[in-house]
């Protein structure tokens, strides 16, 4: 209630932190640590994506660091607040290289999360706001190119006559909202799409897709979206956003490009991608490049005993083009994830006999429920309504460290649960087989740790209750000509089989592209090493490889939803422009391999 | 200093107009007024554009609308501040069909100037934030049609077995503005551009152009411009974010295509218009019809003894193709304001030999002076920074009724001639003609006034005053095989003559689509009625047939500069809904035509 109290307690933390981290005493300033404590970096000091847990983890790190990053100027940035015994507030610092943003939490023993996040590099600022360019300079200047002629000229030299410094493989959310960043930060980079359009990896999925996540959650920088934008965003919708959106942020987006190679050319420092664009061979040497092919991976084609004999269409989920074609089909769609109910839902709704075959548990979670619980107190109208825009919502979200996450999410759980007991009774009555996740958690974690395993309902799930959408359980036996035969010997006649099977990791696209050498380097992508199922230990504290640096020097993995991909980019976007510039980049506590896919 | 005071006053006088809005009794209110005294009214009361000078003005109005309007709840927004012996404030308050927003000044007499907004219809308002769409419904519907498949459904049809309720003719940014405001109140339009792509009218004009206009004076409505967007953007950025625009808001844009012809039919009660869309006819039977073809009206090819006998090439500006086909010639532009000054700099930059010939005198302002003195408060990055969104700073410009303009502009242009009296002094000595307005007030008068008689300096005046860009004075005799001659008896030899000689007014537009009848029912469009070169009286206290009702009915224009086209595009946006949801409009107070054209 009393706004003095807790700003005063921050303020005075704030300064001796701030002391001692001007002192370089890495131990001093631990020591202002609770016992349980985190400090969370988005590379600000560690040129890294890393949360260090616990006093000691804090104090190495900065001894590695405080020499190189010089953290400073540590400054309260509006009132803290305090709930629960906890006092919270936002502060600005300064490092060597760059300013940064971030943002507390003290308990009654010291701080308990600390968030630090680089923002600008000093001297390379993005040039907004009073800063932005003039446009065409008044004045007169005989020959000169107008604008037009100068981003001609570019389009036509740029992987030509002239390299870039970042290549950037998958034209999609993430591809674009990092290309967006680049070109602010003019960094120039490509970006290599295999569709004719921007937005087709969108437009091109089945014809009832929307997104599943709500407006609010999935701006991309710069640009929100207007204030007339649907809560879910039908997919085609969505793609021609993303195409305006390359053209007003001027990408140099090659559509019709896929990389057919790359290899590391040690001798001059730089990547050798082999490109077909459009048909013709061009051969890009960046010295960066960037793997944006989605948060998943190649997808996973099961290997079941007499597919090759199975008579009818058989393909993975990600090739299904909806259900216009299945008319009077019988269809087995293998698995039980957001993908296989979408896809089963258009099927039903098309007027097509489909069943869905569900192999192991999945967890689902109502859409509005989630968005109400998970998600409203940061992206929400409530949350606009409370002066929350999307750039802080994203620093909230950044500040809770992993660690702490299961408990947090564990009571928002347990209340979905009892909201929709109801709804969990009728799927489990008509055997359909339900989790919470390994210990109880919820979507969100499971995302975090496998990125699959769930389904947010946005209908499908009555379908499934009430038997429009046939469903079978259990472990597939074999398939023959034409049926799926399960291991209790029951058959499901199929005049089509779609595997809603999932996705490999993403190094399995280096694999590709590269070398599987490589892609074990690199490891596993995605997942916290929480030692729960597809997620194996040990604990990782970060996701795996994504957005920092690998064990493969100028190898990036950037991916992820629309609101990773949005928040995320900004700090890959930063990590490339320095090494742009060339500026001093000391990685601390690069991440083990310990997975290799 | 003290912000009681003034909020106190505020409130008590808005209870006090309050009361006597609610009693129906137009002399109690008008009683409220100081002695000088205006209320502009933005469709709120009038369903017009109009301002009322004089308490017996304001009391006439209101005898007139208060029965059907019923104006209530008039309520202090925020607080008010004083400055000059002036209180001032924003208010909401209600009409019997909307809502609205309003704003006034006090001074020790009485209010001395208000306004009055309608920002929305009850029952039609916008879809936004709270309100906006679901999007995709989640829940599952057999047969349902796609987003995709609805939208290509829409563009089938418009047009074809189904009318829209309005056409706009001209796809520039007033066409698209209002276009978007049209979409977002659910109104059936279908805008009209001869050109290929949306922007072609931006990107077809002279290669070195850029807006003389900053940022922040123009967004569109809804999406504004990205902060990293330069001050003044060149002519191609700009044509491609009105292509990606009309995209995004979803817009019925048919490009090339023209109106062949209009005609009213009585009986139907619905405009006919001959259609050429792509080459094939089209006949539309719109309620509505909206001319947003510029502000301007058919160029003004100028009559001179001779011309047909010139042997070179001869145009009017609006067709000039820029400088790059002109390398060895000799040309002369006649006229000296923003399309000459343009078109001359960018012929000097490209090596061209080229002489303004200037017939009478031209307001210059440097674009930087006219930023800083004219738009800074409002539309700048301070304004923004100081919590001025684009929407205020449109509302307190509105806020100054016509009438007080001059005595605010005039101190304004007289710091313009002190801070640049040196740059004034150079252009006088190369014989350079100047003014500053009738009243010695300056450019954005003359912009109301007559739309011309200026010139934004943004770099060609020094060319002309160091004699890179040949200045000739005076009146033209007559034109020969190869040369203009003066009435001196000068000779200027020409292999090419640009003529940057302005445009008609805008019921020219009609005349040609519909007839001279309508056109002359119509009457001129643009200016106040000043009595000043170009701008006949008797005073209209509104620029002529903008944006609101005209003689004729169910006829439209709509134009302006980006921030009009913004601005007014959200009242004539409101205007065209309610008639199209068949509400009550009665106008008050039509303007009489004075001038044919």
């Amino acid at each position: 209630m009393d706004a003095i109290a807790p700003t005063g307690k921050v303020t005075t933390f704030l300064a001796k932190l701030n002391d001692a981290l001007e002192a370089q005493d890495a131990d001093a300033a631990a020591a202002l640590f609770a016992t349980e404590c985190y400090w969370r970096d988005l590379v600000a000091l560690t040129w890294n994506i890393k949360t260090m847990e616990g006093r000691d983890a804090i104090a190495e790190m900065l001894r590695a660091t405080l020499g190189s990053a010089r953290p400073r100027h540590l400054t309260l940035d509006g009132d803290a607040t305090e709930a629960g015994g906890v006092s919270e507030g936002w502060f600005t610092f300064e490092t060597e290289t760059g300013r940064g943003r971030g943002h507390l939490r003290l308990n009654g023993e010291g701080c308990w999360t600390l968030l630090t996040t680089l923002q600008e590099l000093k001297g390379f600022e993005e040039p907004k706001g009073p800063a932005r360019p003039r446009g065409v300079e008044h004045g007169v200047q005989p020959g000169r190119k107008s604008y037009a002629e100068r981003m001609e000229e570019e389009r036509r030299e740029l992987g030509y006559s002239r390299q870039p410094e970042v290549v950037i493989i998958g034209g999609g959310q993430g591809g674009i909202a990092l290309g967006a960043r680049l070109r602010r930060l003019g960094v120039p980079t490509i970006i290599l799409e295999k569709n004719e359009r921007a937005g087709d990896s969108w437009r091109k999925r089945y014809k009832s897709l929307c997104l599943h996540d709500p407006v609010w959650y999935d701006h991309l920088p710069y640009l929100p979206f207007p204030d007339h934008w649907p809560v879910f965003a039908p997919k085609d919708k969505l793609g021609d956003w993303l195409e305006s959106y390359t053209k007003i942020m001027e990408l140099n987006y090659w559509t019709r490009s896929t990389a057919q190679s790359a290899r590391w050319d040690e001798a001059a420092g730089e990547w050798v991608i082999e490109v077909e664009r459009e048909g013709r061979p061009v051969t890009l040497r960046p010295k960066q490049l960037v793997l944006a092919t989605g948060m998943s991976g190649v997808p996973n084609m099961p290997k079941i005993p007499g597919m090759e004999s199975f008579k009818g269409d058989i393909h993975h989920s990600s090739r299904h083009p909806g259900p216009d074609g299945f008319k009077g089909k019988k269809v087995v769609v293998i698995g039980s994830n957001n993908s296989s109910h979408d896809i089963c839902a258009a099927l039903w709704e098309a007027g097509v006999d489909v069943t869905m075959l569900q192999r192991s548990s999945t967890h689902i979670v109502k859409s509005d429920t989630l968005m109400e619980l998970a998600l409203g107190a940061l992206y929400s109208e409530e949350a606009v309504a409370n002066g929350i825009d999307v750039n802080t919502a994203d620093l909230i979200f950044a500040s809770i460290p992993y660690k702490v996450l299961p408990a947090i999410q564990k009571p928002q759980c347990d209340e979905t649960k009892k909201r929709d007991a109801d709804f969990y009774r009728r799927l489990e009555n008509a055997g359909f087989m339900l989790d919470f996740g390994a210990d109880e958690t919820g979507l969100f974690l499971k995302y975090l740790r496998r990125g699959s395993g769930y389904y947010i309902d946005v209908g499908a799930s009555d379908l499934v209750a009430n038997g429009s959408i046939k469903l079978r359980t259990g472990e597939i036996d074999r398939i023959t000509e034409n049926a799926v035969v399960m291991k209790d010997g029951t058959e499901l006649p199929a005049d089509v089989i779609v595997c809603a099977t999932g996705y490999g990791s993403m190094n399995g696209w280096a694999a590709q592209l590269i070398s599987q050498e490589v892609a074990d380097r690199v490891g596993k992508c995605w997942g916290l090493g929480s030692d729960t199922p597809k997620d194996p230990g040990p604990w990782e504290g970060e996701l795996r490889n994504m957005w920092k640096p690998t064990q493969v020097d100028n190898l990036w993995f950037h991916g992820g939803n629309l609101h990773q991909s949005r928040h995320y980019s900004q700090f890959l976007a930063l990590q490339l422009k320095a090494r742009a510039e060339g500026l001093a980049t000391p990685v601390y506590g690069l991440a083990q391999v310990h997975h290799t896919g």
